[in-house]
């Protein structure tokens, strides 16, 4: 028992590994989004194998568990909870690939449409991120309801952005490329920030037994 | 162990049913953009919260089916697949919902945009999520393989949209917001898709035993 005890503790050490490498690839994808960091870009490219061998280790791990130790009740939902954390940690790191890749794309011409709140929605992205991760880690539900809050500024952030640069477009065909690429590059970090609900919601029916995902307190809106 | 295998049908069969509810999801909001259908995104907004509710009920039949019974190997890795499947359908109901919103705006507007590929894209990506659901329960690997080969040709179809509404827009300023919601719904349908390839990676884990999820041949590309 005390062996499993230490595994799940293990489980926990290696969705933070993981988180800590996926965290810092959306930092560089947004560098190379907001620096022209073409070497940032590149890092983001490569590390996508890294993340996806992760992925599939942790899986090994807590199915093994499972099948080894044969859990109940709290032990279980753990695991069943680290599953669906690391498939959200996996595509997130998918979006700071395509961040990343609209990055390239952007760097090829002079930039002419203002950055807006891009690192501000960066900045709040990034925290969500952490946040739940810690929230998983330390059973702390005031921190994982802190991240559902968290959602709805993104929202609302995203809603502004994306009437700026439609007007911004409207205003000269010239600078349409530019800004969709700017509104996918926005929209690829709301839905980072998604995935960080589906963790923390994940984290709140875990502490708390309760499952508080669809309620409409807490429910993110399905963006496209 | 009789009663286990019956329950395992049980949980099969729970899936098709949410499958056949989500898809529905998926045509009803397809019939509100190209028909400009009122109450058929109505009825999308409305069976999102019954979809919300089944899901927490299969994953709660999933988490009882490994707490009584202890499955070992094949039924435990079966059953780690109904969870993350489980997942996946209901996000693909959340699009749905996304893809009705995108319709709701466009109604108000007239019609100025060809529909181009819509209901071809949709087409494809309806077919994907079905023979995914089909895959899993005959757990038929060559039916799942063929999800995996379509989704490059929906990835070709949106490059080919995008192109389209992007000049579209850049010809007359007055087309950008129209322009806009279709690409949302076409980008919509896409992350279906993209839903589908990994119900049909986890199928493939599931009868073969071997994880081609993130092997070249099989990657859906991380798309915005």
């Amino acid at each position: 028992m005390r062996h499993f005890v230490e595994e799940l503790e293990q489980l926990k050490t290696k969705l933070l590994e993981m988180s800590a490498i996926v965290e810092s690839s959306i930092q560089r994808s947004i560098s190379a989004v907001t620096q022209k960091d073409r070497t940032a870009a590149e890092e983001v490219f490569r590390t996508e194998v890294r993340i996806n061998s992760i992925e599939i280790e942790i899986d090994e791990f807590a199915i093994n568990l499972l099948a080894l130790h044969q859990p109940m009740a709290a032990d279980l939902r753990l695991i069943v909870a680290a599953l669906k954390i690391n498939t959200d940690l996996e595509r997130m790191g998918d979006l700071a690939v395509s961040i990343a890749e609209r990055a390239t794309s952007l760097m090829e011409g002079p930039i002419i449409t203002p950055m807006i709140d891009i690192p501000h929605i960066a900045g709040l992205v990034q925290s969500m991120v952490r946040k739940s991760l810690d929230a998983f880690v330390h059973r702390d539900a005031d921190l994982a309801r802190s991240v559902l809050a968290s959602d709805d500024a993104v929202d609302s952030l995203r809603t502004a952005c994306y009437h700026e640069l439609t007007s911004f477009m409207e205003k000269d065909p010239h600078n349409i490329q530019q800004a969709l690429n700017l509104m996918v590059v926005i929209r690829n970090l709301e839905r980072i920030a998604d995935h960080s609900t589906n963790v923390a919601e994940d984290v709140l029916f875990l502490v708390k037994g309760i499952d508080v995902r669809h309620h409409a307190e807490t429910r993110p809106s399905a963006v496209g």
